[in-house]
């Protein structure tokens, strides 16, 4: 039996990084994590902080070392640290030898434009410039060979990964009318917003409640745009707090070139995602819904077809904390080291 | 003091019924109202089934005679009855000398092609034909005059109410580029549902999700449409079931004929709602949410513009069973009474 | 007719404080009230904060400032303050002519040990003696006659209203064995833990959980102790946090003296609350629950006795905003000022 | 590498049914599990009824044969029926050479005073009488040999192992004062109540709302006497429905009969569980809450002593489809057959 890969987890307190955490806990060939914390202390655990994992035995959390990850033979490191964070420790970690998943938006984008929304310190340093080239966008059933040769992966954003999966398919087979516009009016649980206490996370401002924020101007636009070789004015992208704690819809509006059956449209998903084993195509006219995927790795889609064969809507469903975060991160690793890639989601 | 108005409400026990009647034995110049229900026995009670008014008083539930109703006095009947009771009702109620404001559906489409949806059994009949003519659309933002000489008022659905108060100011300043598409996305709470269990409205299948449904086929399109005089290419709108008990919130997308700015869009709205109590235009860059206008009659509508002065998004939300509801049942009777707008309903 | 009532309500910005201010707004006897806030800026304006004021008129936030007070004619300030500020402005608000409702805890209690765990700096001094002395407990159904002369009131806490009217009318009729000792298990919406972001309010932590905190310890035990005449051994209390936005409902066990007949509970509560507008005694064996008092001033008393006729179970539900803090006031405010004890409240 | 055990689960479709074939679907040592349906026609799948299981695999829904079983080779029957079906299934399945276990209340209770609750028909006869006696109840921390060797297991409540695993070390120790009265105040999420959609399960009727019911009266409240050799006088039980999907917390009041330390208190818990795999002890003064257990097997233990050291609060948390039901199921199956107590649960 072959030694068991060695990982480590910087910022295993936040909603993904635990998440991440628990499943690299019971991943089959991945041994114990390194589990890594800015302001990690003498006695931290981490299971003080999640008592679910309380009696489960002893979480240690360490700080970050270099040379100690070295000694440990630790070959791959997690990110799950906001983003100015993770554009400092990449450049650090690849030249101590590590290959990285970097699960924030630091490294996901080429374009400087869609990148100013971050407004990144280093932006137009040679470091940046290096790591923008060589990360590769981590969304698995689009990029499944470069990942699997990549040493540093930019784990994909939640609702970027819900739009990106569901609008790929049509995309490629040149069947949507893009002068029309496409829209996606997606909503999310609260833990997309992070574990810091705001006004906004506020038990009472959210519950029996939802609003729209980021009209325009979310950080997930640019992604989505530069996956699907769109420009701004072609997608509309409107996201939404939701009074749940995890689970994103998106509903996506698009018109296409000529008039279609639901077959045809069924078809199209069909094809692309034969094989790929983590997206789930409902049959028409059958709805994902969010409980569906709620503590899944899968991305849930499906679809329904105006009368006269033009208007589609697409309707979207991944758990924003798996599939939309630490699944994911799961699944690239399982594909970046020859693992099956459904190791460890089950 | 002048003698206060008689009414009765025939549904007292369902959710919108319910409501109306707590608005009603408020109302400064309405008689404490006759409850009715078809399945009212000898000691019915109305705070037997909504145990919130215990303490408060006698809440008899009678059986509907219409002689009991002319020697009591009473003059308008509110209906929170099924739609096809209200097909029944309202030609009878109208013959016994009353004036009507029904809740359901059954009395506000004249587009039979819209009609069909509903199934209608007395579609064709010569009442059916003459009290279609009759029933004015009760949405007092667009027909205050018609409504206030109405025998028989057809109250709004709760999704179309935020629709058309949202797109109604801008289709009249032409300003929409209709053949782009109008997008709904609309978002309710679960008492939009009824109250009758079913596993769709079971707890554990509402809580933790969101879920799409009616997609291209729900019954308040048609009425959207005929309100708004857009065909059905025009207009696409979904709702979708969220796990709260009350509020409607839409996201509404569109395009403009040409670009314009912020100022210009909010000069719209606010010309259009000009005097009008029960509408909010929040000032750009504010947008509503659910949380403000629950258990209010407001109807609040915000606004965001893309940088490229085409693309607009309205917000409108409001409380379903209050503004979407009795608090509109309400605002349509101060109306037919000469009453001050607002009475009752602050 | 006279002049209305001057009021001024310090803490707006908060949950009881915004509540507070949206009861006097449609107080019919109170005129507009002065909105004090410690924070307030010169352009500060309470619609800002809570956007469902938004549109019914401008709400400024003001600095305190005795003389202003004073030439604008204020009679009664009310504090929705943190503890320690209340300490310091009673005095001051007293010397400067004023009658005060405080919501907080600060006055509450006379017994010192009590006391102890809000840790006061102004123990032991002068004006502390003088105030504790002054300071009438603001529960109208247990001292409706020395509210009606107080100079201070000490309004309530919210759990403790549940659990004193529960308990009183059975404690006065001498039916209670104490030595068994009595046990409040209650229960509290988020709004009750305050308006501040922390771990502990965040949505995540709250939705789809349930947890006990402040056991054997928490603040309201010594009120609840000191307004029954209990010592510590006979009563134990523990609050949890419930996932709702507002609303108690305490599950209080005891055991009887000798075995009694439900009709002889149901008399002595019914007894004690004649008259007295704002508790609602349910009739054996309805049981009150959160929703029905939720948006009322009503404390819901309900209660099931043990086959034996010994063990008694007393549920008790209010809405901690209202009955439980901001309605109470109003409540307290109308008999201060000679008004119907409903007045405004319903 | 031996067969796999082959197992059968009558009532896939319930709640309870569901959760125990996801389990049974990844759990290494047992087959694909036979699903029967009483309503079970032609193409029936469970996948249409939990689209959560969409697109992976066909579930078919059989009707329940005797002889077909045999043919399969199923060995261990599950049954998640109402318990009017499990008395009549029990003996039948045991007749045709089955081992079963029972999720219902059909088989938990020899106290025929206990039993009367449910008002079985067939009390009283041979049959009846026959599978009391051979009926072992399935709570592994308190049964682990007889359930091992055991035909018939009557799976426990899912409140009733909550506050049995809270108090029975507590009473092995002989350190409760019982006369004083012993009391849990249990708090159940909604899936507890079961899949049939009720006004009382309806989304509006639970969400903002906390109710408590079944007083002194709960069909679970037998069974914890009769596990602890309680009398009726000496155990109060209420139960109350909360606004979450699942999970169980039980707060627990008792006396003891003298004064004790924390440390004291926390040895017992330790010992007593010393080795058991599914009950986790916190370390006092940590406290479970419903989250933390909420998707495991686990039954979380904490507990707060009064300074006095005579009051104790024990805290119980569990997640009521796992280990109060079908998780429960599993581990019970495994001590069957031998299998380590965690499989296929972690």
């Amino acid at each position: 039996m072959p030694a068991k890969l060695k990982t480590a987890v910087m910022g295993a307190t936040g909603y993904s990084g635990f998440e991440l955490t628990r499943i690299l806990l019971r991943h089959p060939l991945v041994d114990f994590p390194e589990l890594l914390s800015r302001s990690a202390e003498g006695n931290a655990n981490l299971a003080d902080l999640f008592p679910a994992l309380s009696g489960n035995g002893r979480y240690p959390l360490k700080p970050l070392s270099w040379s100690a990850l070295k000694d440990q033979g630790v070959k791959l490191l997690f990110l799950a640290t906001p983003h100015e964070a993770s554009r400092a420790l990449v450049p650090e970690a690849v030249a101590n030898g590590l290959r990285v998943i970097d699960l924030s938006g630091a490294w996901r984008l080429r374009n400087p434009e869609y990148r100013a929304v971050y407004g990144f310190k280093d932006e137009g340093s040679k470091a940046a410039a290096e790591y923008t080239d060589k990360a590769v966008y981590g969304l698995p059933e689009l990029n499944r060979d470069k990942i699997a040769d990549a040493t540093v992966v930019a784990n994909p954003g939640c609702y970027a990964t819900t739009v990106i999966l569901a609008l790929a398919p049509l995309l490629k087979a040149d069947v949507v009318d893009k002068s029309k516009g496409i829209i996606s009016d997606s909503k999310s649980g609260v833990s997309g917003a992070g574990k810091e206490p705001t006004a906004r996370t506020h038990f009472v401002s959210v519950a029996d409640n939802l609003s729209a924020y980021g009209l325009f101007g979310h950080r997930h636009l640019g992604e989505i745009l530069e996956q699907l070789d769109l420009n701004d004015s072609e997608l509309t992208f409107t996201p939404h707090l939701l009074p749940i704690p995890r689970g994103i819809l998106s509903t996506i509006y698009l018109q296409l070139k000529s008039a279609m059956t639901a077959a045809q449209i069924e078809a199209i998903f069909r094809d692309f995602y034969q094989g790929k084993r983590w997206v789930r195509v409902f049959a028409n006219p059958k709805l994902p819904e969010i409980q569906f995927s709620v503590n899944t790795n899968y991305c849930d889609l499906g679809f329904a077809l105006a009368k006269d064969g033009r208007r589609l809507i697409v309707v979207s469903c991944e758990d924003n904390l798996l599939k939309g975060a630490a699944g994911q991160a799961v699944q690239n690793m399982n594909l970046m080291y020859g693992f099956d890639e459904a190791e460890g989601l089950q």
